[in-house]
């Protein structure tokens, strides 16, 4: 279950969309596969960071000798669940060399001429590298969906458009790794009201934040849909429990540590012959 | 002089490269404006870190709202100097959503096809972001000159487009922040045998490297004569003492700090009303 020593059992598989997963079930404070709290889970984080970056470079090192593998890390979450934080604490422990981040807004003008999968094939990770999506292609059936931006059948399309993208990535040798930040919805107003208390947090608010907020429901219908459609086993899906900081951080970062881990990354071999070249060197 | 409080002297104006610069006169070993060893530098990196993210938040947070300003980091160094630690250990103390890095490696066959500046105008960091460099543009005056990969009076032209590209990135709000990594060629050597000498460091070292340390003078050369013709009042050059690994990011850590300090980075006032926002949420 992961070189960490910290868990108390495999969180991979507690928190893994399966048959008959229902997203109301999930207790946004719990905390499951790790007892102790918020003190305890910060020093893990820490511990967890070094064990993510050594693999993170070894998968780097790899990718300059030929490996093509490399991670993709999608986060979908409601405004304040803590998308940010993730990028912050989890990729930030990580050589900034090997992390490739993507922030997916409203499409362009441009990006809206093509189909929704076109700006996500762009962004796609190169080798050896943990790509990031803040948001992704799963915006175009959660907020497409809730907000009709697109017909129906459009909308049906899409969830197949997106498991064939997935497995063409898989294909190709991509762990990918999809996370979805499950907070309660007075969570999210407490969160909300911090933004509107505190000077220097009111850029992060928007007032678009509260008319989402207004169709809670159908978003977690939505999602209900996108987990059964497209929760499959080369892409599962993960619903983490968020309302505790400390434990979605750490969640998050265990997932990449085992994706990493079941590549069996060892340092690769010298593509030179090294005696030869110390030689080389010492006359130099 | 920044709000670090571990400067004994501003250290921005003993590196910056002014008129009658001499490369040859800077000691490798120095620590110009510090006192003290490593223990303390590494110490001082991590008080710095908290400053610089904070500076960074701003700065992205500003651009959220309209601010256009962004800082340019241009890493220029010979192998082993320590590109990568400014990277991992200097940026990788900052929110990845507001680093944009790009590493320049030789130039692909589309981008053979353009002007040199070309790929460069393509990876401009957006606004908000601090945009890092690890090479650059100055490889096109270095190794191209070192390697005749140009004729000399292309050369000759590439160190006025340079200038006129600098000016521009100025006039549109950016910082631009010029580091050269300078050790000596017996620093080299070891590091370039730790490589050789540690299995988990073999996938660092190319046998071109050697080549090109063979080139030792003619690149110093070509820096110097790139110094005299780009260190210009609003893009000048800083040769960073860079022997000491915890001197030389401490060193570039304050350059960044310098920059965005004298930015004024108030954050950002609210563009919605605070207050009816509040209503609105209670309601919600």
């Amino acid at each position: 279950m992961g070189s960490e020593a910290y868990w108390d059992e495999d969180p991979s598989g507690l928190l893994r969309v399966g048959p008959g997963f229902r997203l109301a079930d999930v207790d946004p404070d719990a905390h499951p596969g790790i007892t102790g709290g918020k003190h305890a889970g910060v020093k893990a984080l820490a511990e967890g960071s070094k064990i993510l970056a050594d693999l993170q470079e070894r998968l780097f090192a790899r990718s300059r000798l030929g490996d093509l593998r490399r991670v993709l890390l999608v986060i979908q979450a409601t405004d304040t669940a803590g998308k940010g934080g993730i990028v912050k604490h989890v990729m930030g422990a990580v050589n900034p060399q090997g992390v490739q981040l993507t922030s997916f807004k409203a499409p362009t003008p441009e990006e809206s001429q093509h189909d929704f999968l076109w700006r996500v094939r762009r962004a796609e990770p190169g080798a050896g590298m943990i790509g990031v999506f803040d948001r992704s292609h799963y915006e175009d059936v959660l907020i497409a969906r809730v907000r009709n931006l697109a017909p129906p059948d459009e909308i049906e399309r899409r969830y197949d458009a997106i498991n064939g993208f997935e497995l063409s990535l898989a294909a190709l040798g991509t762990a990918v790794v999809k996370v979805m930040l499950h907070i309660s919805r007075d969570e999210q107003r407490t969160r909300l009201q911090d933004r509107l208390d505190r000077p220097e947090k009111h850029w992060k608010f928007n007032p678009g934040d509260i008319d989402e907020r207004e169709r809670w429901d159908e978003y977690q219908a939505a999602y209900q849909v996108a987990f059964e459609r497209t929760s499959i086993s080369y892409a599962p899906w993960h619903v983490i429990p968020a309302n505790r900081k400390w434990y979605a951080r750490l969640a998050v970062q265990h997932l990449l540590i085992d994706a990493l881990e079941s590549m069996d990354l060892e340092w690769p071999a010298a593509d030179y012959d090294v005696e030869e070249q110390k030689q080389r060197l010492a006359a130099s």
